[in-house]
This record gives C-alpha cells, sequence and structure tokens, in this order.
C-alpha cells in the first residue's frame, strides 16, 4: 500500500481552517480543527510506504500544530478562569454550514445541567421548531440536562400549544422546559451552565426559508442559507450572575 | 487543576461500546469507538494531576486498545481485499440512535463518486423525504459526490413532482440524481463505489412516525424510535458487478 495521500490531504485541508480560525481568533473552532487535523495528520503517519524524509517532515510539522494546540487550550483556560474570554463569529448573508450543531456542539457537555436561553422570537410555527432542533441537540449532547428555561415574547395563536407538546416530549427525557413571557425583551443569548454564553444577534431564527420542501436544507440545517448575523461568545461566571434576572 | 475524571469516565464507556461493538462483529463500528475512546484516554493522560502510577496504569490500557484497534484495522482491509467483508447489525424495535448518519456515515468519504440505491418505496411524502435527508448526508459527508442512482416503485400521486423538486436542488450542488422505476424490484440496498454495500432490511423506511410534530425527533432522526429491522453491511467490488443491473 502505497502511503495513505487521501489522509494527508485531509490533514492539510482541515489545518489550513484550523490556522485561518486561529488568526480570526476564533480558538474554541480552532482547537477542534487542530485537533481533527493532527488525528488526521497520525492516520497519515501510519500509513505504509511513506519515505523516511516525508514522514519526518510529518512528524516536524505535526509538533509544530501540536504545541500551537497546547497553547491555544491554555489560553481559552486562562481566559475562562480570569472571567473575559471572548470569541466573534461572523456568519455570512447566504453562507451555509451553521447549523446550531456547528455553532453551539463543541460548548456542550457533561457538566451543562440548565440551559436558559432568551430569545423574544420564538412564536411562530418555524420558531418554535427552531427550539425543537435546539432542544435535540441539548438532549442529544448533554446527558445531565436536567432543565431548559426560556424567555420569549407572547404570541397570540397556537404558540403555547406548540410550546406545551414540546415541554411534554422533554418531560419523557427527564428534562424541564419552563417558559416565561415578556413583550419587552431584546437581549438573545443561550446561558449554559458550565459557563459558556452564546449571544446570536438575530436570535435562533438567523436561517433563511428553505427553497422548497423536497430542497437540500429543508431538514439540514448545515446545508441551509444563514441571514448575516454576529456570534459572540463569553466565557465568565461573573457575567453570568450580573445577566441573570 | 486535579486531572480529568471526566475524560477518563468518558473514555471508559465510549470504550466499553467500543468492546461490546467488536464482540458483537460489529467492526467497524467498534473501530470508531476504539479511536474515539483512545482519543479520550489521551486528553485524561495530558491532564495534569495524575500520580505516576494512575498514569502508568492508563498508558497500559491504552497500548491494549490501540493494539485491537490495530488488529481490527488490518482484519476488516484483509477481508475488504478478498471480497467476504460482511457485518451484521440489529436494530431493535423501538430503539433510537439509528439515523442515516450513525447507520452509513463512517462508509462515506472522499472516494465516493457514485451511490446506488434500490428501495421500493420511495413513493409517499414521508419516504422521499427519507431520500431527501440521505441525500442532504452524502452531499456533506462525500465531496466528490457526482451522482445518485434510484431505483424505486412507481406510485400516481405527486412521487413525480416531489422527486424532480429534489434533483433540482441537487443538480445545483452539482450531483446528477436519476430516477427509474420498476414494480417488481424487492431488492434494498445502497451501494456506494468506493466499494460498500449496506443492506437495510426494511429500505430506508425504518423509522416509526413521530410522536408529534413539536415532540423529540421530529426534526432529529438519532432520537426518532425505529421499527425492527437488519442491516447488512458487505465490502466487495466483485458482490458489486453481481449486483448490478
Amino acid at each position: 500500500m502505497a502511503g495513505d495521500p487521501v489522509a494527508e490531504k485531509a490533514a492539510a485541508s482541515v489545518l489550513k481552517r484550523a490556522v485561518e480560525l486561529d488568526t480570526a481568533r476564533r480558538f474554541t473552532e480552532s482547537l477542534v480543527c487542530y485537533q481533527e487535523g493532527l488525528q488526521l495528520l497520525m492516520e497519515a503517519l501510519k500509513a505504509n510506504g511513506q519515505d523516511e524524509n516525508r514522514r519526518v517532515e510529518l512528524r516536524k510539522r505535526a509538533e509544530s500544530y501540536m504545541s500551537r494546540a497546547e497553547f491555544l487550550k491554555k489560553h481559552i483556560e486562562n481566559e475562562k478562569e480570569a472571567g473575559k474570554y471572548h470569541e466573534k463569529i461572523e456568519i455570512g448573508a447566504n453562507s451555509i454550514g451553521h447549523s446550531y450543531q456547528k455553532v453551539l456542539g463543541r460548548f456542550l457537555d457533561e457538566y451543562v445541567t440548565k440551559v436558559e436561553i432568551e430569545d423574544p422570537y420564538v412564536r411562530s410555527t418555524h420558531q418554535v421548531y427552531n427550539l425543537l432542533r435546539l432542544s435535540e441537540l441539548l438532549v442529544g449532547s448533554c446527558p445531565n440536562l436536567k432543565s431548559i428555561f426560556l424567555l420569549t415574547g407572547r404570541e397570540s395563536g397556537n404558540q403555547q400549544d406548540m410550546l406545551d407538546e414540546l415541554k411534554q416530549s422533554l418531560a419523557k427525557h427527564k428534562v424541564v422546559l419552563n417558559v416565561e413571557y415578556s413583550n419587552t425583551l431584546h437581549d438573545r443569548e443561550i446561558r449554559l451552565d458550565n459557563g459558556w454564553i452564546i449571544k446570536i444577534g438575530r436570535g435562533l431564527d438567523y436561517f433563511r426559508p428553505p427553497e422548497g420542501k423536497f430542497s437540500l436544507g429543508y431538514c439540514d440545517y448545515d446545508l441551509r442559507p444563514c441571514h448575516a448575523t454576529t456570534v459572540d461568545i463569553f466565557h465568565s461566571s461573573k457575567v453570568r450572575s450580573v445577566s441573570n434576572k
């Protein structure tokens, strides 16, 4: 077998993305890419048939990325502990690849037991579906999730019925959904009790309508074009206690 | 910082699953779990604050899993080359965690350019949605995908319109969808031109109807309970050439 050029190519492309994200100071995403790229590079190194010079070169490259990844990890930890971590992501108009999994997924873990969502627009059908999708992601990614708190605007219509159905469904997964209404609310943020706070400029409703009901992107939000919005990510128990009502 | 007991616990649980899958001869899935578990174990090892005895123990454990993973990898390669790879997965009635991503995802890669689907039941609305979801997964996971071929049963009604919309949408992603109809078809299989063949007993339609339109599992198929079915996985260019029409 003659090496694994595909693993090498894949590693190169993921690591290139890691460096781009690193330069853009999108550190948590960058770290995920460094780790993934390094794993692919290890695969390439394990493959047979590489000549020794090439192996030495790959190993050197791996070492430099590894030290950058370790630096980033420490940097994130330090900023978190100092309560001043901040990362900014610009979602471009009509860009794709921004499902809730991509935006939030890397912050969801065993430490999350409570999620607080403030979003004035969880009112119409497609907006309740946004909350359903987010809930599915939370249930699938946070094994110790106990409760979700939603603060949103009140709408006449069937908002209440839809949210009640979601509430009953979450209860079957042992997660309590509490909903409160405020029509003066304008903040949009998601607070996880592992310390991460994600502020999406437009709230959950940043996807464009689907092109059609049987078109790619109708089910998979990673293929759905987005409206332009900014995501700010913070980590701080201090920020959280201030912004709590 | 006192070690990382969470990474260690997570590693233990993923590696336990790897061994279970290994015992059940579900080798491709087992390999994914070994690799993931080993990465978590490395995380645990990297964390500070572990005493030296514990580190030696963890390192020993890692080595034994690593050698099993490498054995499996070689075993799968050998069986593939000999044209006799076969793996069987039983999906239990009402069990969850069997989205197309989970069943097929690990076989999708850069080598897939053509996907052939034989399934008599891509007819009604929810069945065309199954195909849409599978198409979204293929487009997202196979960067070199050029064409999808579907052989299914013909239905009066709007089957043709739905498939036409999907066809146009795939064309925008530079993927050609060709559909042929046969009402004598009874086989259900998905053939990838990287050599993998996945036969799902019930075809794509193995999910139970959702509990409600705003219930968990409506959007995320990993949370949707399934009907009982068997998945057989083969790898062989020989099998493929025989089963081609």
